[in-house]
């Protein structure tokens, strides 16, 4: 099913994704997501954050378990991060109804808007305003490199700004949240696996300011050149970064004027910086940030997942996904799903359980309080973020046979 | 008369300029040109590589005086860096009617199209392709940072593509040029001085490839991350410069993706480096390429102005520069040009000359055989390319001064 979407928004030249949220080619993956949903006759909507529901049974019946991910992608993205987690959630509704399964509870699949930030900085924008962790102020204001806000943005797409914030409602119908997601290391040697914990992380903007002046006529000790402090400055990341044992990217810039043969007055660039604990990062940053300008743009505590859920979760999903890792790609379900989770005991069976250094919805919707849990899908290289980023089509369908189970051991089935 | 085009294409956030070729600000200053022109009754035209002229006399009747510069500036430039040529060689037109004088020369005025090149990447397009030294056939692929090309802007707004190219028939006409121009140092100390020399230049691109990925996920020792060996460029590049007594800048950097939570795949940094010397500038960049992708876009060898007419310049100007030094704003013709240029060997009364490192349309012209000459009028900050460009309006006059005693001198009266 991921391949009916290849070819949305893909760079022909270099293979890559641009989905940037509001723009035609994420438009054409929302239209897509209401088509699916439709196909299947699910109760559809969206939130007034921008953020696309389907419902299978009443959502305002009882707290529903829900599972999705997002469809937008960084900037040169790759076909996996995002898309996968709601194709699998298409796939695992279809192999539940094709064993005449009936949720107990309501089941729903969401794609969370602007889940990278790749256009207006701020990553998680349709979950952190759903949760209220964003301010709607704040998120009306964002700004993108064309100049327009959000705001400005999604009136343009017949939304309306003021909607946008805390949505009790919504919110209030997500009784246990399931994102499957494709791993983005490489330290999930199994199929399928299950996340502990994200790492805290947050981004930085450095502004290095200097003097805009010639670069022909302008002799080095007159200059103040901020290109230089700039430079130092990844460099010095770096080596703080392995001093530490964190990861440290300086991945974005922006140079004021930007002209080869002008001094520049401004560099901006941003650091993003994780490591398993949270002192650690901020010693990293502090450290960088001395005498210069600095602002934080997003900061997100660590998050670890509940671990009874999370246990659950790995016991189910290493159930299902060996009958995947044994290379039979049709989903398969677990004659006994509620029996599986009995044997959340048994480590033999269960499917990994590791940390990861990206954020995710789930990690936001965790912080605030919702049970939370990530079925993650071996990536072999563990490259991501690039067009480069791939799963086996194998580890794929153990992916969608490990989150059908899970959903059916937590709706409970009606049939 | 340069406060007349003080709003056009300037932010109101910054003060700076940015007047890109055929952009709307550019546009704007064109229909100015031909306005002054119109007004004064000059015989305008556009020649096909799209620089703009103004004649007074009959351009095929002998080789003309012509003086000028460009109006295009770069990004977040400044007020005088190219329009400060262009409204001197007007009120030099004005001041020598207002003596009554004719020339016997036909005397022309010329706004070179493009010589920032803050749009293409390639500066003094109008110039190098009027003598050829830049091929038709690559100006017109050149692409700006919209992805157009030149071709398709100057189909957009009118123009032949297939008009460029060298145009033997405008160059004719061209007998000797003179540029004024702000200085873009501090080594001038009087208010108007003359070229010596414009030193060898060149811009280079260098392009750091590396591997897209993700900046949580990926751990240290598996990146490949272009940004350390870019800042490492950085550094090694002020070092070399230092050691080498030039000067080396990287002003310009474009980023793939250029996303805050990836670690970039590509690199792509300018290098712009002079020196009074060409060997110790070719071993610079030749240090800084080792192991590199680097591609030389642009390289002017030094362009040293022909030796009697810089001297004769310096006297004309430094006799009615100094004028223009006692305070008296409005531009006076010395009463004998002519006499003064007598005095050339006179070097109490020279204007100083001094060496630039910026590249001029003056250069390009020089270098393809025009007898060519720069005066310089003083900047008191040194600071160019920047929205705190600036001169004061004695030393502009006293610019205008020196320009019309040059061009008396240089066109004869047949008064």
């Amino acid at each position: 099913m991921l391949e009916v979407l290849a070819g949305v928004g893909r760079s022909g030249r270099t293979g890559g994704y641009r989905r940037d949220a509001w723009s035609g080619a994420e438009l054409e993956l929302r239209e897509w997501f209401r088509q699916e949903a439709d196909a299947r006759g699910l109760d559809r909507h969206e939130d007034r954050n921008g953020n696309l529901w389907a419902w299978w049974g009443d959502p305002d019946s009882a707290p529903g378990v829900v599972t999705g991910s997002h469809l937008d992608s960084v900037r040169e993205g790759g076909a996996f991060d995002g898309p996968l987690g709601v194709v699998s959630a298409f796939q695992a509704v279809d192999a539940l109804r094709g064993r005449g399964f009936r949720p107990d509870r309501p089941l729903g699949i969401v794609s969370f808007s602007d889940e990278e930030g790749a256009r207006f900085g701020v990553p998680c924008v349709g979950s952190r305003l759903l949760t209220g962790i964003l301010p709607a102020e704040r998120a009306r204001g964002l700004t993108g490199d064309d100049g327009r806000t959000l705001a400005e943005v999604l009136r343009a797409n017949g939304r309306d700004p003021a909607g946008l914030g805390q949505d009790e409602e919504t919110l209030k119908r997500i009784g246990v949240f399931v994102e499957l997601h494709i791993e983005q290391g490489r330290a999930l040697t199994k199929p399928v696996g299950v996340a502990a914990a994200i790492w805290p992380h947050g981004r930085w903007r450095f502004d290095f300011r200097g003097t805009a002046d010639h670069a022909g006529t302008t002799a080095l000790a007159d200059r103040d050149d901020p290109m230089l402090r700039y430079a130092q400055a990844v460099l010095a990341a770096r080596q703080e970064a392995e001093r530490l044992g964190v990861v440290a990217t300086f991945g974005k810039v922006q140079v004021t004027p930007n002209n080869a043969n002008a001094i520049p007055s401004l560099v901006s660039a941003w650091l993003d910086a994780r490591g398993a604990d949270e002192q650690t990062v901020r010693h990293l940053v502090a450290a960088l940030s001395e005498g210069q300008e600095v602002v934080c743009e997003s900061w997100t505590p660590e998050v670890a997942f509940p671990a009874l859920l999370r246990d659950r979760l790995a016991a189910i999903a290493g159930a299902a996904g060996a009958a995947g890792a044994a290379g039979d790609a049709a989903p398969i379900l677990p004659t006994g799903a509620a029996g599986a989770a009995g044997d959340a005991g048994d480590a033999g069976d269960a499917a990994p359980i590791l940390p990861t250094g990206a954020g995710h919805d789930a990690g936001i919707l965790a912080s605030a309080g919702v049970p939370s849990a990530m079925l993650f899908v071996r990536n072999p290289t563990g490259v991501s973020h690039s067009p480069a980023e791939f799963a086996e089509p194998a580890d794929c369908a153990a992916g969608v046979t490990a989150l059908a189970a899970v959903l059916a051991d937590l709706c409970g089935d009606a049939a």
